[in-house]
């Protein structure tokens, strides 16, 4: 569904807020302006009381996707775009070549809505991976530990990777 | 250097045991007989205790890799190829095209010394990525998270990652 429209019907609720906040920005939009709607959930729990690099907040046994659908059971929660930076979520082509985005969440529907938006992002449908449902969270939160240590080796921020088979 | 030479001259240890008893392995293997070598640590800490898919059994603000380093402070731990599945590790050309595999360890001659024998087993050296010290094992070992998650949409485990910039 091209993203104009769905906004238009109020369908799409975007979680791009800090994610050792993400929960209680949500509970201030209020449970009842959540239900039925997709939530796209693309933010990580950075950890910074240690130090840098930080740590996953909530990784292994649960994830930031799943504590929201969790606390929101009529959000129709997909996690997707948390695995690269702001500048390719909304523009792959900032990075050359085949590269892929993950998706999961537990409503097919809404994964295909959002698979639909992605597409019109200029994500190609073959390079969308569909992880499951919500608990594959957990490997895209915990990959971006990963991702901290290539952009040290990159040199920024502007890169991805590519399941190859 | 080539793996024959190098396991002729005694300088090589690898570390493929369970992540989970690792350490003791290598306590039996003696601190004594591992210092001053190089130690290529592959493992993963997989924690089954809450069923499948497994925890990363050490994460966040350590890595096995870590533990092994500080475990035996004399030895060279490098940590690399716990990312890809056996097969892959030894014959990367069972995956078609470009994909990559990481290092990270303190000692740079000995991360010069195991990038040779990944050569040897067939990895394109611009694609044995550095990531710096062993605390990068953090993210080397968490990705395995999602290594899990893509296993299961692959149908399969001889696939790998390439990072495209």
């Amino acid at each position: 569904m091209p993203f104009a429209e769905a906004a238009a019907h109020g369908e799409l609720v975007f979680n791009c807020t800090n994610g050792a906040a993400s929960l209680e920005a949500l509970s201030a939009a209020g449970a009842g302006n959540l239900g039925g709607k997709v939530l796209v959930d693309v933010a990580n729990v950075l950890d910074f009381s240690q130090g840098r690099p930080p740590a996953v907040g909530v990784s292994n046994d649960d994830s930031l996707g799943e504590q929201i659908q969790r606390a929101f059971p009529e959000a129709r929660v997909v996690k997707t775009l948390n695995t690269v930076n702001a500048n390719v979520m909304v523009d792959p082509n900032v990075v050359p070549g085949e590269h892929d985005i993950f998706i999961s969440g537990n409503d097919d529907e809404a994964k295909a809505q959002v698979a639909g938006l992605l597409q019109s992002f200029g994500w190609p449908a073959d390079r969308i991976l569909d992880l499951g449902d919500i608990s594959a969270a957990r490997g895209q939160e915990m990959y971006v530990a990963l991702w901290l240590g290539l952009m040290g080796t990159a040199g920024g921020s502007a890169f991805n990777i590519h399941v190859v088979r």
